[in-house]
């Protein structure tokens, strides 16, 4: 008998309706004759108001007591399901992340999962129980509570499936799976049927909400297979694998756009060795994460470089930016918060010669100025103004899919 | 450097606000010298909500679910209350009760406390941290979160302090003492500046609110000096410990009354030994807790008798005693749940002969009827109609004590 791990985020069981939804789903699933292990976030909105709740206490809460409060949300959802799965004639246990086996590193609300004991999990599942496990929480091996950041129920879920040797791991959530671009911008977007670990890890990276690159990158390296699907309804959701043959692979699987985006431009830095070194060096102790880089060769000796960073990281990054301008000797720096970024992705983009020259022609045919340019071997991403966005996804789409 | 625990209730920490009051009486004592453990309840109506949220998922909810749900109640109040120390420049840090070393059976919703291991806490206390430890809960042996049902924070408090060895446990609540009658209903009633463990005990189970009967016996039981104050105002409030000398007790410290009272009266019980084991066994075994029992002899051979429950378990101990009368062969049974229990309580009783005498002349007084009396040697109880109580009151409050 299989395992399978299901996940269900916030907004799928975000009252006690909708809580006896999502554990019809559940006992569906045992009934088909799984063992069947659940992961859940808190319920709607709750974490937001609990950080309120703390805001209006202190406007410093110490990341330790910032994990202790919000951890009680799943705690809270983990335990009504399991009473809607009880009262469904099936037996169902809930277990905090301490006690499903989950040790994580003490970074608190940001940690990592660092080992899974599942031996109270088998047990549970051994005496034919549907277990339901709190994401986004692990225990320290001090003993204290730590949180995985936002999402962090993705790679609960993720984790467990690995440790667990789980056949399927099925994440819930409002969409009914990957779209080859998003589809509240392009009606005629379509849902795809497989797709494959790294082209999900760029699309999640690249804007595409539907699941966490962390999640993502823990399911590569432990193969397993994810389905993304509705908790709302029956559609089959969309596989993510590994690829059997980048021969038979789409050139393009999806468009993704991301509008959190700023860029900021330094000018005539000096071609010194340990120069780019210094800039992104000085931005990281910030704790800035910088996505692309360009750097342009203009003369012989000087040179300009471009990168963006989230807009929330904006306001901290100009500061550091204006000391290392000062400190390298550059001429001076610019920024741009309305900018976006667009991408094509597909694992088979490597062995057809062209996708990004047709990805150039049809963003020139719409009249959309590319900024900057980065590239792997499975996307190409461009940076162009942030109101053209929408407008040069409909153009990739219309090139790749329709 | 003595240790000094406080127990806050729910409603002295019901909003933000409350909470930054209630840090800044923790953060005083601490500046007095002490080292501070807090034991918190869930705030304001918490509990209730949740118990709401349960009922609309379903009808039978299983205990150890509803334990995992209602303990998120104490940890968001730990946490809170750990970041408000915080803002005030002290060290604070959470505990719940599993990370306090707290064990208790596996009797969901009632349990017990089984024992305490200290040592988390004596380590954060060597750092010079306030240890704020979520009250009413406890892990099992097997790992499950566990309750100690209602006012269980009382009980943590109590039992916390004797396992540290605290100098004092200060109970704040929302009423600053204990009284020699509910000033509510007797503006005369006079703050006790003392009271002893057996008076404590027999006030708070005849109906005084105060104070949860199983903190106040685990307290007898370790000698734990417990302080009664509001967490409103600064006044002083009762002390409650070992009595020095019955010589020197009051005869009388307090008149208690309680509302939440049925009788039940079994008519010609026949007197054959066992008879009284098999009513109350079959009572207990329904989990319905008799508080007085009455046997009255009428005539040779046959006998009534008459006990009293609380209000909310009379409709299951009806038919309990009517298959009781059918099989013992009794002639019938009446019930009345519009009775009161009004009672006084004083450690010197026992060497003040006269004292019951003089409650009765009182009622008397006051054409307050008597149905029922139980002494012990600290109490005298009387069951009378409820609509006589509050008057009952007064005089018993008149005679003693203006």
């Amino acid at each position: 008998m299989g395992i399978v791990v299901q996940k269900f985020g916030g907004s799928s069981i975000s009252n006690p309706e909708l809580i006896k939804n999502v554990a019809r789903r559940i006992v569906q699933a045992k009934e088909k004759g799984s063992q069947v292990v659940v992961v859940v976030s808190a319920m709607g909105d709750t974490t937001d108001e609990l950080l309120d709740l703390a805001r209006k206490v202190t406007a410093n809460p110490c990341s330790r007591e910032i994990d202790m409060l919000l951890t009680t949300g799943e705690q809270i959802s983990i335990a009504l399901i399991a009473m809607a799965i009880n009262e469904m004639g099936h037996t169902a246990i809930s277990l905090t992340g301490y006690q499903a086996g989950i040790t994580t590193d003490n970074a608190h609300t940001r940690a990592r999962i660092l080992k899974i004991d599942p031996e109270r999990i088998r047990q549970e599942l051994d005496q034919d129980k549907i277990v339901v496990v709190a994401g986004f929480q692990g225990m320290t091996d001090a003993g204290d509570i730590a949180t995985l950041g936002r999402g962090g129920s993705d790679t609960t879920a993720v984790a467990l499936a690995a440790s667990l040797k789980a056949d399927l791991c099925e994440i819930y959530t409002d969409v009914d799976g990957v779209y080859t671009a998003d589809p509240r911008i392009i009606p005629k977007a379509m849902k795809l049927r497989f797709i494959s670990y790294d082209e999900m890890l760029e699309l999640a990276s690249l804007g595409a909400l539907v699941l966490q690159p962390r999640a993502v990158e823990f399911a590569k390296n432990y193969t397993v297979p994810l389905s993304i699907r509705s908790s709302f309804n029956e559609c089959e959701g969309t596989l993510v694998g590994e690829v059997k043959s980048v021969e038979s692979c789409e050139p393009v699987s999806g468009v993704a756009h991301d509008l959190n985006v700023a860029k900021i431009g330094i000018f005539d830095v000096p071609d010194r060795p340990g120069i780019a070194r210094n800039i992104f060096y000085s931005l990281a102790s910030e704790q800035i994460n910088v996505d692309m880089i360009i750097q342009g060769w203009v003369r012989d000796d000087r040179n300009d470089i471009v990168f963006t960073v989230t807009r929330g990281d904006l306001e901290k990054a100009l500061p550091v930016v204006e000391n290392i301008v000062k400190e390298i000797g550059a001429s001076g720096f610019v920024y741009n918060d309305r900018v976006a970024k667009v991408s094509i992705v597909g694992a088979g983009m490597i062995t057809n010669p062209g996708v990004a020259a047709n990805m150039f022609k049809a963003l020139a045919k719409e009249g959309v100025n590319i900024e900057m340019i980065s590239t792997s071997e499975i996307k190409v991403s461009c940076i162009i103004e942030e109101d053209q966005a929408i407008k040069a996804v409909g153009a990739l789409h219309a090139e790749f899919f329709e």
